[in-house]
């Protein structure tokens, strides 16, 4: 961490990092998912072999607690019609006597295993694509993550299992790791991580959230993840990476220790080139299956729900093998 | 409807109505889902060709209204953070200056585009494999939405636009058709249903929904759809469907024009065969470029939320076509 | 209505109306509830006679509906425990096997009963004493309903019932009155409004809303009420009128008539005088009681829920006679 | 605690206690409130001497958090109209331009200063006055919080400082008294606890939720409070005690020392006698009050919200001396 220093605007920080505002047109609000072309996608179906199914979601409203952010809560779900109501005598009557059970939830958007909008994070009064940060006021009119469910997110998909590679059940708090890192993981797991590749790293961070105690998971909160650095933003840039999937709750370590700069990579990553973060993903399952058969790589299928003007929205992502 | 006649229990009305209880063990969860073997998913794969994605989730806390079953509402998504906040001062403070917005919402489960749970319907204190009714008391413990969601569905999917067919924008108020208009649409469409297939079936309502006032979609509320009989169970039996979607509220007619009966298919299907009801889904885009390209059939891939002990969960269902 | 010519600002329109911004101190969140000195109170005790209670909030989250502003909602209330888990064997175990019901609320703060906080209605950048009103994004941090539900508001009320003085069972839509015929009406019931009194003015509206369709209730939404002019606002302003309750929605004839402008009382009355607004009051049952005995002076106590930045708070008022 | 032994049901426990249904009536749903006859309301206006007034409950959706039953959480208050809508030009438009605030809160009805129901706790099937447990389910048929919204409860208050008594800022974890400490506690305050008085008792426990950690708070969860014996509830009884209210969550110590039942006097009183409980009120304000002039007794005025079906509702207690 950057003790006894000066932390740096992030504007600052990012002054010369690359943005693909407008490469889509003056109207784009799902940046860089637009590589995924009908092509890359026919493509994509090549990469199922056995027809194994996956999901990726963490589960939401579990009364022993959801993984959030600090400040957020979990889901919470209360029936409002079951059996009780019948044997009470104040179920709804249907002609034919059937009977049923209904139910009601409240949550943060960003609670679970979902999707950021693209303008869910900002610096300097500009979301994705140059939009006026002001439009985020009362719901986000502009990049919201309606245009991404709207288009949905399918292509191939490729586990960087980071914790394995490391030998690890688990990274380690703020530990760090690059994109050659990852490119170094996939030469291990005898993959190759080609262009617009869907990236789905690894940690074991989340899986940690059901072994300790809550004390211990955010007693030092600072999740491991990717670190910033302009090689990195340029490689994602180089490589048209579409999507982002990781098993911790920001996509990143959580400070940059080297600028001190809290979760850059939102910004360099998602606000100037639109590529879509994918956070809180349960990939425990799918790391021992890869691990077991050697298929890194698979069918990715991912749309979070049409939430209007959402600055994100949950979803139960899909790996086909 | 049936006036002045008596109506007879679902259970009595049932009483020869095929079953797959215990079929697949005494904990399964997921009944018909299991037809959908990564045999018949590798296989689903090959119905991809072009590449194109469609999603069929409805906007959802769609301000301008979602269509639900009257008596529930709609989602509700309310701002908790955004740029208004820093202008008054009131942001967190981020190192870096890093801003975002965050956002809250409420919803019934069943209020959306959405999976029911095996156990969302019943009759004779039982539901799917026999569990016992009182287990939905406060929340599914068996055959809730969860196991659906962690298993996802994922096959070939057929879409069947009744609606095109019978030369309509929208099909009539209280319409039904059968499991052989279903044969008979998919020949006119040039496909075939073939056994394991994942039925979409269009009926333009909930199109219809956006187009009139709530007055007129409400006010005569017997949704067009497919009507019980025997044979239909049989043939959804023979045939093992595993999963029915459609773009209606309750996916069939809403009372039973012979016996009176209300929603007898959920019983049938649902409770007794262990098939997978899709509710709410759009399906306007699909059915016009179906009908401009003549490709009926494609991968079908769709998981709800995990919701723990949820009735259903809200879903955005993935077509690759 | 205004049809055919300019409707003013409203801060054109008052531009000379009085103000009491300051007169309390540069901190004051409560404005004119100070005229309610412990001496008013006391004195106010000397209205109660026979020991009669009456309570004025209306039924919250009622399943028949709660009467609201166009564009809120009613208060939901659903039960999280009761009888029914216990059947189920899902309750709670309590040493010696006691059981119990808790329960979970949703409300638009302002849609029952209510409180206004001074800070809720604002024009020109200003809320109540000259507060910015960017105080009041993400939650009130000024002349917020905590500091009215922290002091509460006891004095003497007196009922001022339209409705009968009119001889009607409601007043019309858009039916205005103004200060002169609050005092005729006091006069015409054998009393008369002292300064610093309370003013409950009854119009049978909110009981109509019981009575009629919502159809009929919401379908040409111009509420009857005090309408303004200067004479009326000096008037409150010389009688030092601590707070005007109604059974109205929003206190006042929602268009005034003469200028066009919506709600004008609102701003000034309670943003430039700290007159505290309540809306919504149930006064069918005290009305019919003071036109029986004759006894419209009372002892007024009514304390808001100390909701932490509210724009207003839910109340269930308290009338002894 | 009752280590080492059997814990008796509590309708065991309680089977030679007396009751009060029927006495009210086969349909009562308000208990010892019927002791607050008129001629008992306008006697304790008499108790009204300067005027001064206090509010009771606690500050309610506290972004530092509100004190609440473990399991349960705090409300949550959420803006959804503020003066960053208008800024972003998203704000609705009045004519003549005046702008609003607006907000919207979740909370549990037993989250914060609040009334209990007579039907909240109960055993053996049966609630207040013998009503059938079943009629829980869902909402309270019966003995729900809106007959005592509906009625309001007005007497003559006692403060009963019992940390003050015992010269102490905050009674210890599972510390007891009992009726005759009450009534040492009045007598050492120069005051007498007279029948049908409304009794509020102070322990600083509330008090200590604001000064302490969360984990001390929480961590030993049994709090202070009286303790059932059948001299105690006996006493109740005869002294007609209308409703207790006191600055703890749960009205009595968490389990009772003697027999290891926990909360018997939720049965004893509530379910059994009638009597209405009141939890979480802020006293802390009122006893420097009553110490620094020595008035003990007020009027006491409280009214929760009228919740169709609650189980409890908030409140915000007024007192007037």
């Amino acid at each position: 961490m950057a003790d006894a220093k000066v932390v740096p605007q992030v504007g600052e920080l990012l002054k010369n990092s690359p943005k693909n505002w407008g490469k889509w047109g003056p109207d784009d609000e799902v940046g860089s998912l637009n590589y995924l072309t009908p092509e890359v996608v026919a493509k994509a179906a090549g990469s199922i072999r056995s027809g194994k199914v996956f999901t990726l979601q963490v589960k939401m409203a579990n009364p022993e607690g959801d993984p959030v952010w600090p400040g957020r809560s979990g889901a919470v779900r209360i029936n409002v019609m079951d059996e009780g109501h019948y044997i009470a005598g104040k179920g709804p009557h249907f002609e034919g006597g059937a009977h049923y059970a209904d139910d009601f939830m409240t949550c943060f958007l960003q609670g679970s295993t979902q999707y950021d909008a693209l303008g869910h994070v900002w610096y300097d009064d500009q979301i994705w694509n140059g939009y006026d940060s002001k439009s985020t006021i009362g719901g986000l009119a502009k990049a919201s993550i309606l245009a991404i469910a709207e288009r949905g997110v399918v292509g191939r998909g490729i586990l960087l299992d980071m914790a394995r590679y490391r030998k690890k059940d688990v990274l380690d708090v703020a530990e760090t790791f690059t994109h050659e890192d990852l490119q170094a993981c996939a030469k291990a797991q005898g993959t190759e991580i080609q262009p617009r590749d869907i990236l789905v790293i690894r940690t074991g961070w989340i899986g940690k959230f059901y072994k300790v105690s809550r004390e211990e998971f955010y007693g030092n909160f600072v999740e491991p993840g990717l670190t910033y650095s302009p090689a990195l933003v340029q490689w994602f840039h180089d490589m048209e990476i579409p999507n982002l999937v990781t098993d911790t709750i920001a996509n990143e370590v959580t400070v940059d220790p080297v600028s001190g700069v809290v979760l850059p990579l939102h910004n360099a990553l998602m606000r100037n080139l639109g590529v879509t973060l994918t956070e809180i993903a349960w990939l425990d399952d799918l790391g021992a299956d890869c691990a077991a058969d050697g298929q890194y790589t698979f069918l990715y299928a991912a749309a979070p729900l049409k939430v209007v003007n959402g600055t994100g929205a949950p979803v139960n992502p899909i790996v086909v093998k």
